[in-house]
């Protein structure tokens, strides 16, 4: 059985690690790629062929491991070309993984059955990092938990896998949100040791690391997290009835508290 | 030395047990009270004498253990007879705080000095469980740690302690919205097992017992934590220039989110 992945980073390194060492033929492009990636590439020991139209005619399972905003194009152009399991495993949302699913429906029944959604939760390379995928012919790569991979298959709803990373994002986003407006009153009060010291009781003795991580990145990442939740937002919105809207209340402040980081 | 008490329900009998085998003098009374009081007191082997009256001018330190609502005018019936220290622990505002220590105040400046302010933070009968005290004369009580008393200083300002709790009300009401939330559009998606599943990954494995627990509890008590998300709000306002209101905004979604509980 052949492997080929459309893009070559951390998640697809540390995959194909898993996939060599048992046995499976794991193949590549980086015609036209970064430096890094061709570093990464070379060095894992994969096959390199000329072009990702080679990878994607070639593989029995294609694997899409780009950036979120290359993730529609890329499915257009290689995702059609392969006759096996096109699997995409970006983090992009319910919205894109629909888009890129009625593309493959107009094509074919097949297209869109063989099409399958992956989100990667945890960091790819810790031991309790789990892929969840949803799509009609999700079962199909249950033979990838043999390569010792930490599959968990949902259901055959393309969006579920999706789902499921909308619904963690809204939860640590907002908690985020709620942290740092609590830490800032506390400051504003001198209270930052004690905020830390009287959370650590009941919130558990890493406390303090988690909320200082969560502060700190808000600062370096607020712009990109605030598009986030304004693309959450206009997705639920998009299945909700409007008298639901105001279920969505602690996102949207989580959503303006993002604007206003200083 | 003698401590007396002005109301005996858990968190008096608990600390009681504690100075009674270190050997202190310990008093309440009981007339007037609940059956479960009296039943509390009676088996606790303390002191128990005619009247608070009687209980304020004995003791050395005198604590009241009542409730929110009367820890006002206790302050004002018994707290204002000792010559000792009055220590209040009951789970009031820092603006009800303030309102004690100005009564005090109002009569002279040994009162006021005389007033401490506790807050119990994690439950009275766990190991975790610490008592902050702010008050000018807060490190007389210093000495209830030879007691067995998990006691923290923070400093002579009376609000201190009182804004350690709010504080920590604050993080922890929001967290309660925002796991509420999450939680309910899980259920809209039909992925409450993975809205559970997913998070234990990052936030650890006690995640689903937490979160279950705290959205099991708003359901009972909404009402009561949306009056207390109004008075914060409320004296969060009274401190702050209105060009500091909108850093309230995860607060408010917090108490519009508990209205909206069904």
């Amino acid at each position: 059985m052949k492997i080929g992945f459309i893009g070559f980073g951390e998640v697809a390194s540390t995959i194909s690690k898993k996939l060599l060492d048992n046995n499976v033929d794991v193949l590549s492009s980086i015609n036209g790629r970064s430096d890094k990636t061709k570093k990464l590439a070379k060095s894992s020991g994969i096959d390199l062929v000329n072009s990702f139209e080679d990878v994607a005619l070639s593989s029995d399972i294609l694997i899409s491991t780009v950036s979120p905003f290359e993730a529609l194009e890329i499915s257009k152009k290689y995702g059609i070309l392969t006759n096996g399991i096109f699997l995409d495993l970006n983090n992009i949302s319910p919205k894109t993984t629909l888009e890129i699913f009625d593309f493959f429906k107009g094509i074919n029944e097949k297209k869109s059955s063989n099409f399958i959604k992956g989100s990667v939760i945890g960091k790819i390379s810790s031991k309790n990092q789990i892929i969840y995928l949803s799509g009609e012919n999700s079962n199909d790569l249950i033979l990838l938990k043999d390569y010792g991979l930490n599959i968990k298959v949902i259901g055959s709803n393309i969006t579920d896998s999706s789902y499921i990373k909308m619904i963690r994002s809204i939860y640590s986003k907002s908690l985020t949100a709620v942290t740092y407006e609590a830490f800032k009153i506390s400051e504003s009060l001198n209270m930052e040791d004690e905020f830390f010291e009287v959370l650590s009781i009941t919130e558990g003795k890493d406390f303090e690391i988690q909320a200082r991580s969560r502060i700190k990145s808000l600062k370096n990442s607020h712009e990109r997290k605030y598009e986030e939740m304004i693309e959450i937002l206009k997705f639920l919105e998009s299945i909700q009835s409007s008298n639901d809207f105001r279920a969505n209340n602690m996102i949207k402040a989580t959503k303006n508290k993002f604007k206003d980081i200083k």
